[in-house]
């Protein structure tokens, strides 16, 4: 039934999503471009751009998501990021700190089909790693100063906001290490969590997008808020597709999340409304530290009994939606708009 | 011989070292009064504020080397650092985030006679715990935008200017990592590697603290240099007493870094310098993951004909004779410049 619905839905990825893919990637690259040594080779293997051995890949970075939001937005809000992109390659680095260290911390070997920078150069190294990360970021914001004319006082704002964004990260990195091995996180607890762990850097993406165009805080607050509110949205997504995604497109077997017992909100809604039997397996199969693949199926098959697809799609549409609302009072050109609703709706159909 | 030394040059600490402990202090607890949950319990703990069940301790944090030279700098350089300590408080939560994360890498298990902040809250939490305190530095910096009339381009300025030291603290623990299982290591690797590792840091203090009282970059740059070399050379006495100190004050063994086969100057000069059977032996002994306590000794005889505490001192005071020469050329009154020649020349005599 579930995989009909993901055949006829299967949705185009938006021009605007991809159109200015290399544009990140260049600057990218060029933020990095002033540092070599281990160091930085083991940075740009991360990003999918050199092998283990230093040699060049031919591949570029992840979807970069947290740029094209920020670029978008600028856009939307009717400005001009050609002149640099500096933030949205801020934002990339930051997201990218994130997932080096999150992969330390969860013992993940493999990201994006390759191994992980901890499971090729050791904990030790890939946490020093995702600190410069974290440093390069800092360092190409700021570099705003020397090649733009955005305002000091803009930059300061911009320099805050990713700052604190990125703490407010770190805080629902913390929440989710806090939920491993606790059997009964709520609904409500989940969307806090994930609102700090990935809304936050979104919701700076498109606050910093909209304060460049426009210098107004009233604007960027708006932009931001429906950046969180999209960042909701595309982790709920995120959570379908690491359980009930194809695994050639996410890089993970189906059921994947499930093998590695994560407190996505699958689990838990399957975790609170379970019953019966079912609600006694599931607390065992939680519990225990590896599982069989029949103790995946059951999960499935537990999960299918009480709709949690449905529920999680529904949720992340009605975020998506608040997300939409929380545009519609702005002055977008209906082009505009027209674009970020197709954005949106992309964002909680995707498959990948 | 050596301890003889030790106890005719005993120091007392400069009162310019102590003075302004209290104020420090207070801004480090007020960087965190915003934030509660058990993410920053871990750091007030990590601080020595809190014991691990959250009550007060009635301890303040460490020696706070580098707030202090902040401001000993501003006063240096004429200015007044009573408005905001906020760069103070940033240049101590950079430091600590270090600390937090350095023990994670080396499996340290003991800071300042406790438990460390992994070997309590794990090692997936304490990375976080660190990534949070580096937050905390940077939006404590950033809190001049509100409280003082410090310009924004000086604020932005200050931001690149502990960004940039923190990337190169990074690489130089990378460098430091790197070393582990190295024998040949030479005394310029090693001197590159500390001046990344620590004088960066305490480089930055010592720019920021002139900047803020002349905004002359010329002025901050010479301050900035003295205090690299000034980092270098407490780090070369900081090598010295992990292998010589006193346990007592230093919160560790006699030999405690040779236990640890910790790369730092003394072994670096002994791996280099010993010949025939102790050059075999010193060889054998650092390439094992375990020593004896006879294994210890028999390095510190090593070390004992090899003078390699006079090699190690020398070089410590030769740093910071370069230290003081920074200052000469600057237009700083007779009471600063005494001063600081007394805080220099405690930090390569001290006992702890």
């Amino acid at each position: 039934m579930r995989s009909e619905i993901i055949q006829t839905q299967t949705p185009t990825t938006p021009s605007a999503l991809e159109r200015c893919r290399n544009s990140i990637d260049a600057v990218l690259q060029e933020s990095l471009a002033p540092y070599s040594s281990e160091l930085y080779d083991s940075l740009r293997y991360h990003l999918g751009w050199r092998d283990t051995n230093g040699q060049l890949t031919g591949s570029h970075s992840g979807k970069a998501l947290r740029p094209t939001l920020w670029l978008l937005a600028c856009e939307w809000a009717g400005g001009k990021w050609e002149d640099s992109l500096a933030p949205g390659a801020a934002l990339e680095l930051v997201h990218n700190f994130s997932l080096i260290h999150d992969d330390i911390q969860d013992g993940d070997t493999e990201r994006r089909h390759r191994p992980t920078l901890w499971s090729v150069w050791g904990r030790p190294k890939a946490i020093v790693a995702g600190n410069a990360m974290r440093c390069l970021a800092d360092l190409t914001l700021l570099s705003l100063q020397k090649n733009t004319d955005v305002p000091a006082e803009i930059i300061m704002r911009l320099s805050q906001s990713l700052s604190e964004s990125c703490l407010e990260m770190i805080e629902g990195q913390y929440m989710d290490l806090s939920f491993e091995a606790d059997l009964d996180v709520s609904v409500d607890q989940y969307l806090d969590m994930v609102s700090r762990k990935t809304g936050a850097l979104i919701e700076c993406a498109m606050f910093m997008g909209a304060l460049i165009a426009t210098h107004s805080l009233q604007v960027a607050s708006a932009f931001g808020r429906c950046g969180r509110l999209l960042g909701l949205a595309f982790q709920i997504r995120d959570d379908l597709l690491g359980i009930w995604g194809d695994s050639f497109s996410t890089g993970k077997a189906t059921g994947a999340d499930i093998a590695r017992r994560k407190k996505s909100l699958p689990a838990i809604h399957a975790l609170g409304n379970a019953y019966g039997t079912d609600r006694v397996e599931l607390r065992r199969i939680y519990s225990q530290s590896v599982l069989s693949e029949l103790e995946i199926q059951q999960v499935l098959q537990i999960m299918d009994r009480l709709h949690t697809y449905d529920f999680c799609q529904t949720l992340a549409e009605a975020k998506k939606q608040e997300a939409v609302a929380a545009l519609q009072g702005l002055d977008l050109t209906q082009k505009s708009f027209r674009e970020f609703q197709q954005v949106a709706k992309f964002l909680v159909s995707r498959e990948h």
